[in-house]
C-alpha cells in the first residue's frame, strides 16, 4: 500500500523552501534583483576554475571504462587515499584510505554514520539550533532525536541541559560547527568539555558514545576566528564532509564520511558504510565527480565574499538594535528577532521584500536566520529594507 | 552501538565479488589476459562519444553556478521532462516530468520505488532467477520477500507457484526483463497473464498491487526478440530505469523512476519518492551527469557485441551439451551445470581459468551465469576452457 510515513512526509513542509518560494514568486512579480531573499543556504560564488580543468581533462584523457565504470562500494580508492593523506597533513591525524567512505554530500555522509553506531531506539542527542534535515535523517533510522536547548547568549552548547539529557540510551552525539544557522564555530574549549563528559560517560555506561561532526562548512571560516577540529579532541569521533559548500558544487551530491583513525572500531564502520548503501540504493557518488574532487582537496572557491556580506549586515544589524553573536564562519547569521514571535517578525519582514527564515524550525524560537550567500551590491541594497523593518518596531 | 545489523552483513559475501576478487587475483599470477572473467556484469564498450562531447560543452560553456548548483529534490526539471517525452515518444503513454524522480542508478530507483508502495510487513514478491542484490534490498524496507521459484524451461514466469504465493499481504512484484542471470526477455503472453492475475487480485483483495518493474537491460535486446514493456499493459507499473548498462556508466550512478501515467498515485508516488531521499541521504544523481544523460536518452553505446558474444557462446556450449533457453537480451546467459551442484561445477570451471557464478544465489540452483561483458576475441579464447570443462564430464 502507499506509505502512509513518506505520504504523511509531504505534509511537512520545510518552512525554508516555503520562504524561498514565495521569494522567488515575488521575483517575478517585481524582479529578482529586488528581492532580498536570504532563506536558503546556496553557494554565491562559483566553483573554482581548476574544477571544470580537471573535468575537460579526464573527460577527454582518460579510459572512459575506467573513468565511468563501477568503482568500490566504499568509493574509488585513490581518491580515498587521496582524502586521507590531506586530512593527515591538515589535522596531523594518521588517517588511510581504509577511514575514508565516499559518500553523496553530508546528507548521504550522515545517513551512513548515524546507521553504523546506533540501532532503533537508541538517542542521538542534537544541540539547537541545528538544521532542520536532522529531524528526517534520524527518524528515519529509528533513533530518537534528543534536543538540547540553545544557549542563545553564545551559540556554544548549554552544558547543563546537556548533562540532562545524556544516559544510558545515548548512542550519538551529533554537532554543526561551524554551525547552521547560528554561523558559530565551537571554541576550543566548548570541544574539550563536551569530549570530557563524554570520555566519563562512556566510561559510566560502559559502552562507546560516538560523535556525528557535520562539517559542511569547516572551510568557511573568518578572519581571527579559531576553528578546532573534534577529532583531535576524541577518538570517536565520525567526521561527515561535503564539498557542497566550500567549493560550490551542492548539485555534485559528493562528499565522505572520515572515521577517526584512533576509534577503535574505525574501519569497521567504514566497511558497514558500504553495507548500509546496498539497502538505501545509494552506492556512490559519480565516479567522474569523485575524481575531480580529489584533485580539489585543498582548494576553495572564492569564500571571501562572504565574511564581507557579513561585516556589513552584522554592523548594519547591531547598530540597529538587533541582538546578535557575531558568526565565526559559514554563510549564515542568527540575530533575535525584534518580537517575540519570529514568524510573525518575518511576515513582516516580507513588506520589505526581505526573506528571512524563523528560528522555530531551527529548535530556536525567537531568532531568525540570514543566508548571505548573496552578491555584495544585494547585501548593500537590502541595507534600507532592514532599516525599514526595524522602524516598525521603535516607538 | 555497533549496529549489529550490518555489521552481519559483512559476514554475508557477495558469491559474486569473491569469484571476480578470485579471477582479479589470479590474472596477477597468469596475466589478465589468460582468465576467462565471466563473474560481473560491467559493460565492456566504452560510453558513446557524443557524452563526452556534451559533458564538455556544458562544462565550458554553462554558468557554473547552475550547473553544479543543488537540483530540485526530484531531479532537474528540464531532465525530468526530457526523460518523459522520449518514453511517451517511445512507449505510447502520456508521461510529463511529473512522473519521473531521478535516481541514483536502479540501485538508488528501486530503494524508492519499494518505500513508496509497502509497509513494513507487506511481501514483494520476486520471480527466481533474480538479482542477489535484491534481497537487501528489500529487507531494508522492512517488507518481506517472497520467492516463486524458477520456470527453468523456459525462464518465464512459473505461474502455478506464483499463484500460490500472491495474497492479500502482495503489495507489490519486482520483474526484470530482460533478466539478469538468464538474459530471458518475457514475452508478451507472460506480460499479458501476469497482469491478468494482478487485475484480478487487486480486485479481489479491494487494493492496488504495484508492478516494480527493474529495466536496466531494457536497451540491450538481440535481434527477433520483441521486448513489450509492462507498463503498456498495468496501470500501476513502476518503472525502474539505469543507464549504467545502455551507455557504459555504471560509475555514474543515474537512472530514474518513471511511474505509469495512467497510475492513480503516480505523481503522489513521486513526491514521495523525494520525501524518502531525506531519510535515506540521497538527494539526487550529480547535476553535471543529469544533463548530460538528458541528451544521450536515446542514444546506447555500440551494444553489438554482446550480441555477438552471446551467439558465439550459444553455439558452442549447445554443442557440448549444455542445456540453455536462448538469451532475448542483456550481457547475460544461464545454462544449466553439467552436475546438480553448480557450485562444484564452478570449482572446476575456475581450474580452466573460467570464472562463473553458480546459481544458487540468483535463486536457481543447478545453473550457472556467464556476464559475457567482455572483448569477442577473449570469448573466443575461452571456449577451449569449456570444452575442457565439459570434457571432464564425458564418460
Amino acid at each position: 500500500m502507499i506509505s502512509p510515513k513518506y505520504k504523511e512526509m509531504l505534509n511537512q513542509k520545510s518552512v525554508i523552501r516555503e520562504i524561498s518560494a514565495y521569494a522567488n514568486a515575488r521575483g517575478k512579480e517585481i524582479g529578482y534583483e529586488n528581492v532580498f531573499d536570504y532563506s536558503l543556504g546556496n553557494p554565491s560564488v562559483p566553483v573554482p576554475e581548476k574544477f571544470r580543468e580537471t573535468a575537460v581533462k579526464l573527460l577527454e584523457e582518460k579510459d572512459p571504462l575506467a573513468l565511468h565504470g563501477y568503482s568500490e562500494g566504499h568509493g574509488i580508492w585513490e581518491v580515498r587515499e587521496a582524502v586521507a593523506a590531506s586530512l593527515k597533513k591538515r589535522f596531523g591525524l594518521p588517517y588511510t584510505g581504509n577511514h575514508i567512505f565516499m559518500a553523496s554530500g553530508a546528507a548521504g555522509a550522515l545517513a551512513h554514520a548515524f546507521r553504523t553506531v546506533t540501532v532503533p531506539g537508541e538517542d542521538i542527542i542534537v544541540f539547537a539550533p541545528y538544521f532542520p534535515e536532522y529531524v528526517p535523517y534520524i527518524e528515519a533510522t529509528g533513533a530518537n532525536i534528543k534536543i538540547v536547548e540553545a544557549d542563545t547568549e553564545s551559540f556554544q552548547i548549554h552544558f547543563e541541559r546537556f548533562e540532562e539529557l545524556i544516559s544510558e540510551n545515548t548512542a550519538a552525539v551529533l554537532i554543526n560547527s561551524p554551525n547552521n544557522p547560528s554561523g558559530i564555530v565551537y571554541s576550543g574549549e566548548t570541544l574539550k568539555r563536551l569530549t570530557d563528559i563524554l570520555k566519563k560517560k562512556q566510561e559510566e555506561y560502559g559502552h562507546d558514545i560516538y560523535i556525528i561532526s557535520d562539517e559542511p562548512y569547516r572551510e568557511i571560516i573568518f578572519e581571527g576566528t579559531d576553528a578546532p577540529i573534534v577529532s583531535r579532541y576524541y577518538d570517536n569521533t565520525i567526521m561527515c564532509y561535503s564539498f557542497s559548500k566550500s567549493i560550490s558544487i551542492p548539485g555534485e551530491r559528493i562528499g565522505y564520511v572520515a572515521v577517526n583513525p584512533n576509534c577503535k572500531d574505525g574501519e569497521l564502520i567504514i566497511h558497514m558504510c558500504t553495507q548500509i548503501s546496498r539497502g538505501i540504493g545509494h552506492n556512490c557518488p559519480s565516479s567522474l565527480i569523485q575524481l575531480v574532487a580529489a584533485n580539489l582537496l585543498e582548494d576553495t572557491a572564492d569564500l571571501s565574499v562572504y565574511e564581507k556580506n557579513m561585516e556589513i549586515l552584522y554592523k548594519e544589524l547591531t547598530e540597529l538594535g538587533f541582538t546578535c553573536v557575531k558568526p565565526g564562519g559559514t554563510f549564515y547569521m542568527f540575530p533575535k528577532a525584534l518580537e517575540e514571535d519570529a514568524k510573525a517578525f518575518c511576515r513582516k519582514a516580507l513588506k520589505y521584500d526581505l526573506a528571512l527564515v524563523p528560528g522555530d524550525s531551527f529548535g530556536c524560537p525567537g531568532f531568525f536566520r540570514i543566508a548571505y550567500c548573496v552578491p555584495t551590491e544585494k547585501v548593500e541594497r537590502s541595507l534600507s529594507a532592514f532599516r525599514k523593518l526595524a522602524k516598525e518596531y521603535e516607538d
